[in-house]
């Protein structure tokens, strides 16, 4: 076995009973006022001692007792983030982002990532409070009542990710108009007049509502068509865009472009393409959204609209900190970006 | 703005005090005892009173004071799950299962996904220990003496999770091994006898020190060379991939066959042999592991070997709960399988 000559974990302290703040003090040699300012105000302390007894805790196993310490201070330094079916998506790097920027003021997250129906129920966010959350990271506007009843009545700071510009002062996103008008302006340049749509489910998601009202804004603003055989909602994903785009292949929609609500459809649709021997750009443009880490690696690399997806985790983290400090805030203004390569070429 | 006509959520409960047990047993016209049984052990009243309450406190925003129930009970249903730079892997699906199979128990899940150097800091783990978890996720058997001294000291059942088979009663993974000599065995019966590889770097990762080790294990069973000239550790990536892959073909090195250490790094390979003009699999056959989503709309879809990413997140759930609830928990095994597609082919 490949790890056949490492020590058991075992044996590391298995005897040792709980250490006291009492044995760190002994061990480091200072009072155990020290230790406890080393522990929670390592400001306010030289530190070569806040070194000695962090490394007679560390040797000790001590850790501080965080539910009387939470009693008493009122703060538990910890974020709670609902963020639905994260596994799949675009969502894991913006909870990335949120994280890091809440650790460097020393915030844990709690993150719960609701499957299916569980999403809906206020339950979740009862359970992050009860367990003591200074604040609350959420997914989109569309909150059930009772999650902002509770998140009032409790006074519990929150932000709501991926939110557009205008949903108020604690929402962070950004302007899916622009992201629309970015791409349905390039593919008008490039002479497409009748194009194609492939998105989530704009009834279930908020999100794949307004990407939808992104591109429809634009198509209309560029007085372009949308032909509505080569319009199809279904689930984000590689398996659904492949087989999205088999169906209006079929249907011999005469498009000159096909537009995708994310890389993940884009991404299904081009190997679509690719094995139905259709070639990309030539008798048909693809375009998305989101600039996924393999959107330049597909065949051909897509032209997408980049979307600020660590930038919102970033913001919100900002926005959170700001709250509990009692800062001022400005909300940013999270940039979308087209990126050109070779799947969008001349109608 | 597409929301303007959405209702301000500061209107919500903005000016509710916070509610207390006795107002939630008022408006569901129970007993205080009622309402604490209804929240902390549903199974001992009516589902009928259970729902009245739930309503209730829903209603006022009420939840319990966790600091105060975890000194009390000495439990916070609170797991923590450390795993570092999980926003750019495989990571984030089997943190979703991990996340659902805990959340069956009604167990939450406090994340912590360090980048760079923070992952060696045993502060992460300080950290969770004093916020009260009752049990942890780790990622690897890598763990630092510290880390493992402050779990044995404070008795927190955990878990390591992609840890090799025979790491120890509380290690869940698979067997690099097999799934080396699962890719290796296929590339042998189609004939080749020369090949690359390309994987993460063995120093700094033990999931990239044990797949090459799995990898080089199967090479010597089946006979085969690897080419050092084709042999690359880099970061596990599209753009890695990519580029090492074009060194590789400026290199002119004689071999068949290249195999990747994951999904990510084939891709990439894969765009740089189309846009070289290398034929996939007729001049170079490709093969890699994970089966990531995106592996079957790749061009050509990609041979790889499907890592049991999910059922090692349910599994390491199940065993924390185990742990918990004090019976016994018999370790899976989880399967590997190679899932041929067109990147592989005769020699």
């Amino acid at each position: 076995m490949p790890t056949a000559s490492r020590p058991s974990l075992r044996t590391a302290a298995a005897s040792a009973r709980s250490a006291s703040l009492a044995d760190v003090a002994a061990l480091a040699g200072v009072s155990t006022g020290t230790v406890s300012r080393a522990l929670s105000r390592p400001g306010m302390i030289s530190e070569a001692t806040r070194t000695r007894v962090m490394e007679a805790a560390d040797r000790l196993g001590y850790v501080v007792n965080g539910a009387a310490r939470a009693l008493a201070m009122r703060r538990t330094k910890t974020i709670g983030a609902v963020v639905p079916r994260f596994g799949s998506s675009s969502f894991p790097a913006m909870i990335q982002a949120l994280e890091s920027t809440l650790a460097e003021e020393g915030y844990t997250l709690l993150l719960s990532a609701p499957e299916g129906r569980r999403a809906q129920q206020p339950d979740i966010l009862r359970a992050m409070l009860e367990r003591g959350v200074d604040a609350v990271a959420l997914l989109g506007t569309d909150q059930p009542p009772a999650v902002l009843a509770m998140l009032a009545a409790n006074r519990t700071p929150f932000v709501q990710m991926w939110a557009p510009p205008g949903s108020g002062s604690d929402a962070v996103g950004f302007d899916e108009h622009a992201a629309g008008a970015q791409v349905v302006a390039h593919l008008a340049a490039l002479g497409h007049r009748r194009i194609g749509f492939v998105g989530g489910h704009s009834r279930d998601s908020e999100r794949a509502r307004l990407r939808f009202e992104g591109v429809a804004w634009a198509l209309a603003r560029y007085d372009m068509a949308l032909d509505e055989r080569a319009f199809i909602e279904t689930e984000y994903g590689f398996a659904e865009g492949f087989a999205a785009m088999q169906t209006i292949l079929a249907r011999r929609v005469p498009v000159t472009a096909m537009v995708f609500g994310t890389d993940y459809l884009a991404a299904g649709a081009l190997a679509a393409l690719d094995q139905g021997g259709v070639a990309v750009p030539r008798a048909l443009s693809v375009a998305s959204f989101n600039d996924n880490d393999f959107a330049a690696y597909l065949h051909p690399p897509l032209t997408t609209v980049r979307l600020p997806i660590r930038e919102i985790g970033e913001a919100a983290g900002r926005l959170l900190l700001a709250r509990l400090g009692g800062q001022p805030f400005e909300l940013p203004v999270l940039k979308v970006e087209l990126i050109v390569r070779a799947s969008t070429g001349p109608a």
